[in-house]
């Protein structure tokens, strides 16, 4: 497993493999890598000749009270996913290496960034955005794959990448869950036993919506009651928000058409897990 | 000279430019080419195997009470210009091809993007990042080159490039300049005959200035006094700014150590002029 820390290195390599007419898949994460982050990893390895893991903390996409120095990290294990996974290469750059002094440049959305976790986080996608693009420009991928996990993340990276005219394909990626719903997170390592076991009230809450929308429930007012009411059961859990959006706009919507998102954000505890599950037909 | 209109046809070129190992150099215009741009393509030309030309009046980089609708154009001696100096490709979108529905990504940047022209054009330099991102998504050249006249402006670009991982050497060219000193600029053919004659003070008060340093004049308040006076005594003129900046980081300096950019914002009649010099040993 090559690792490779400097900008310069990576273009080098990247210089290399499209010389040799080899198209690149890129999987960019925050490291204390999972099976979500392995199923990115297969896909990006079937579709592609060279899979590029990308093991950033961005400290752009943090807030000033959230969990930026206690984000989990463990490179040793995270080279033993990607290897096992068919990736060629992890980019492991520094901080000072991708924000050098003097940086002063942004990319930013409106629209999509508004609601959801762009609420509560109001700063997060613009780091997102941003690291998202040097990174991009750094390896130069002919692929990019996102979880569906993080939905509102991904819908911003594709309207990005189409109005920004990157070279790049965006391709998503099914939720991993744990074996009670739990859906994957590096967070979920912040998780006590109690903790868990609460953590269980995310999935439940989604499938109690998905099982109304189903029953041809199509009032988002009715759904959003519904798993609220199953999340808030949970004695450990503070509900950031249960929304139903639109699936391409993020924005709520009160009755469902065609398709639509459901999405909720959950303190258990300390730890904020998001979720979500589509809704159609 | 091949013409192409969409960003499709467009890849497709770059990408048989980039299979043949041929390096790329761009020239970004707004069209209504003089032979400042000419000069630019010309070193383009003698750089890189392959020169592009884009040719697009960006809408969002013009204020709400800007020359959007008036400004010039003239495709068919354009084509000429190109062709004359080395370019063997012009990009020509339409604004729907840059900006299809739903557009709402930004690139902006904070620092250089204040004073001089960013103060009197609050929202200038976000519609330029935006597209020069975009134009340099899709014309993946080697090389890109700008105009010095353009100092503020080519400042951003320099830093947007470096913060944002661009792999693209940015060149910056000389100010061309009329036999009187007037710089070229598209915009001077808003100008009427005693117009003309009047814009002629931007010149000759930056070589005022020029002769003060020359003359080991270090306070800048001394220097801008003399180059606002000599802009003042052109009744036609109203002056936006008149500043001496460092050269990197655009703000405004009280003692010049090493380098200075001198930069005026004047207009001349109902139109806005810039123009620029360097103050260095």
């Amino acid at each position: 497993m090559k690792l490779v820390t400097t900008i310069k290195e990576m273009r080098e390599q990247v210089r290399r493999w499209k010389a040799a007419n080899l198209t690149i898949g890129f999987v960019p994460t925050m490291g204390f890598l999972h099976e979500g982050h392995a199923s990115l990893i297969r896909q990006a390895a079937e579709e592609c000749d060279k899979v590029v893991v990308s093991i950033f903390v961005n400290p752009m996409q943090f807030g000033p009270t959230e969990d930026l120095a206690s984000y989990p990290r463990d490179i040793d294990h995270d080279k033993g996913v990607c290897l096992e996974n068919g990736a060629q290469l992890i980019f492991f750059p520094e901080v000072s290496e991708l924000y050098p002094d003097g940086f002063s440049s942004f990319v930013n959305m409106d629209g999509l960034t508004n609601g959801l976790c762009g609420t509560s986080r109001p700063e997060h996608f613009r780091g997102v955005c941003t690291v998202v693009t040097k990174l991009f420009n750094i390896v130069q991928p002919d692929r990019a794959f996102f979880g569906q996990k993080d939905a509102q993340q991904l819908a911003i990276i594709r309207r990005m990448t189409i109005d920004l005219s990157f070279p790049i394909e965006i391709i998503g990626c099914p939720i991993v869950r744990e074996p009670d719903g739990l859906a994957l997170s590096s967070r979920n390592k912040y998780l006590n036993e109690e903790e868990r076991t609460a953590a269980h009230c995310l999935s439940a809450g989604l499938n109690i919506g998905k099982s109304l929308f189903e029953n041809r429930e199509r009032d988002t007012h009715a759904i959003k009651t519904a798993v609220l009411a199953r999340i808030s059961q949970e004695a450990l859990a503070r509900v950031d928000y249960v929304e139903v959006v639109d699936p391409d706009s993020m924005q709520p919507i009160e009755k469902i058409d065609n398709a639509a998102l459901c999405a909720v954000a959950v303190f258990i505890g300390k730890t904020r897990l998001i979720d979500n599950i589509i809704l159609e037909d």
